[in-house]
């Protein structure tokens, strides 16, 4: 079975903005035997919109289609969508009622504007949309089975798997992606290590990505079932686990602050964090992960000097001596940040992230992490690649790592 | 004068990697007075590539492909182009040599599959690849200029900058993208508001977005030249900011960070946070804009209850009584943070980010926003919607902008 995925959007089309809804739902369709065989990013414009359903519809046995069913004047894919059917735009009274519920649990009023929301075309139907106004449309154009929902990444992940995903029929084919998060050594490094197992033509595709900071190696697998295909990617995964070792941070959906969590929680430890250079990202990484006001006390952003010495009684004389970014002041932060918390474990973070602020001796990227734990505090030095951001990142995910390492032995 | 981009690979139609290609390439047109007209993601089968190729020579006057150059099996760009072409590769001796050159230079011997790479179809063009051993191809499908780059994002904006992009006509006209960004109404109150100028027809195409947690009104101005569509451009920001007023954050690159961080630095005036749900966000933001420690103390993230009492000597039974979730320990925590870091403005956040945490009194999405400055101190409430990880966002980007209001009076 085979579909195209449509995104609409001046926006992306003109390049303003990234589509990134066509890569999930890709994967999510792949994962229910469903191969995406195209994506088109088109613009705003019904004539447009129409064409490409029409086109859509002749190649693939269904079409999804994400944007343009805002409340404004450029939102024009439910009338491009009419006009693909031959249908007219009627009013959804269920639809209606639910938008303006919508607004009445937030205080607020509806604008006459969001109105235009609760139109379908005759012949379809209304997809619920909880977590936004715009519902989504069940549809078929030239007896094909088209889907339509908002562009907002959130909204269309929420209409997707609850409402669209259950209506797919299933594929006598499984495909199942696996994904294999490792941190500490390049992607051209991993790649080495695990070359054979990336040769075409076995059992599984397997490929390596850089994303978010992490390598990570793709494992693709296809069975007749799901029990097959999911036993061929369980070796996989077990076989790049074996040659990676400690490398290997997670699997799929898991994050380093999910995984560092998880080894928190199972040791009933707690964390507190003191960050210079990456001003409250570690923080903000640990607590991305619900429940993790179980094991987090918080912490300290501490980015001006000054801060360093208030926050963690940091003597000035050490920073005034050695610097803010040195092995003396990660390890004061950290030893301070414990003591004044009373957390099992405290890390501290200081470094140069640029683009200004380096020198020959203390060079942008250069990275103190300090770790104050049960048996006594060790200071790591990096120096990592990049510009402010990417180093910024890697900072927070090399300190996170350091964490993970320790709770691992 | 229109232009389609295709990309193509299996990686990338499947979901697996994402395709920041097209957007970039989008844009780089759109500046030439070139407008991308559609994207098209496909797979690696020389009949889907010639047929996507005939059907984009159709519709465009201009086709840029990237990606199936490399030198394995499943790089099949080049016969596609071929067939697309009813031509037939043929070995480039030149382009052979510079391949040969590009390994030379690096101590390492050409491996034979890397011969396929100077196969040019019969009538086509190489176009030189310094930095890859790929070399792009310039050829014409039904009188059509086509260029074909590379996938991997280096080698690609390495060529078109200085190969493709002099070949393009220079067309009459210009296309300049501007963005308005702002924050604090819905996209259909903001759509309202400038309803007329979003009408089409208009000197500039105007649209709307959310993104990142704003909502943005894109302008899209085109002009005979640079300084018209410029003018044209001005004239439309200009308007929409007189609609829209403070609701206004930004332009173009400016975030909410960058924005506010612009104000405290004209004032002379620094900056310390106090967090508990955003776990650190707001710090985050605040120090990803270069030079943020001019203004930018640092502060504390309280994620913990006891961690409240301890740093900002918010009383216990303060918390107690009212909870940590509280108009009045946002007070607590704003003007303790201001006191012990001796910032001119202190900004605290406190509220239920969910899923769990939430009552019939206090629901997920509650926040209070403290903001402790010269002049006393003020805590706002809201009650956010979505999910953690927006309702984490919303509340970065709600103190924060409480902040930039305060610093606009």
């Amino acid at each position: 079975m085979k579909a195209v995925i449509i995104s609409v959007g001046d926006e992306l089309v003109s390049g303003v903005a990234l589509d990134t809804n066509s890569a999930y739902l890709a994967r999510q369709l792949g994962a229910r035997g469903i191969e995406a065989v195209a994506h088109w990013t088109i613009g705003d414009d019904a004539e447009t919109i129409a064409e490409a359903l029409a086109a859509a519809a002749a190649v693939a046995d269904c079409v999804i289609v994400t944007g343009g069913l805002g409340p404004t004047e450029d939102d024009l894919t439910r009338q491009g969508l009419a006009r693909a059917m031959g249908s007219e735009l009627v009013l959804d009274k269920g639809c209606l009622a639910e938008i303006e519920e919508f607004f009445r649990r937030r205080n607020r009023a509806m604008a006459p504007a969001n109105r235009i929301q609760a139109m379908i075309p005759a012949g379809a139907k209304a997809i619920p949309n909880p977590i936004g106004t715009a519902p989504g449309i069940a549809a078929a154009v030239a007896g094909k089975a088209v889907y339509v929902t908002p562009g907002v990444p959130s909204e269309m992940e929420h209409m997707f798997a609850n409402y669209i995903a259950p209506l797919l029929p299933r594929e006598a084919g499984v495909i199942i992606y696996r994904t294999v998060h490792t941190f500490g050594q390049g992607e051209s490094d991993i790649g080495s290590a695990i070359a054979e197992l990336m040769a075409r033509g076995g059992k599984a595709t397997i490929g390596t990505t850089v994303a978010g900071g992490l390598v990570s190696v793709r494992v693709i697998s296809r069975g007749a079932d799901e029990s097959e295909a999911g036993r061929l990617a369980d070796q996989a995964v077990a076989e790049i686990r074996r040659r990676l070792g400690k490398l290997v941070v997670g699997l799929d959906e898991e994050t380093m602050a999910s995984v560092v969590g998880e080894l928190l929680r199972r040791r009933g430890a707690t964390l507190a964090t003191a960050e210079s250079c990456t001003g409250g990202m570690v923080g903000q990484f640990i607590t991305s992960v619900p429940g993790s006001s179980d094991y987090y006390l918080g912490g300290v952003i501490a980015y001006a000097n000054d801060m360093k010495v208030r926050q963690f009684s940091v003597p000035e004389e050490l920073i005034t001596r050695h610097g803010a970014v040195s092995e003396q002041a990660a390890k004061a932060m950290a030893e301070g940040c414990r003591k004044a918390t009373g957390a099992t474990w405290a890390l501290s973070v200081t470094g140069i992230a640029g683009p200004a602020g380096g020198s020959e001796e203390k060079p942008v990227g250069l990275l103190y992490v300090g770790l104050a734990g049960p048996d006594g505090t060790t200071v790591h030095r990096h120096i990592l690649p990049g510009v402010r951001e990417t180093i910024r990142l890697r900072a927070s995910l090399t300190a996170l790592n350091h964490l993970r390492l320790a709770l691992l032995d």
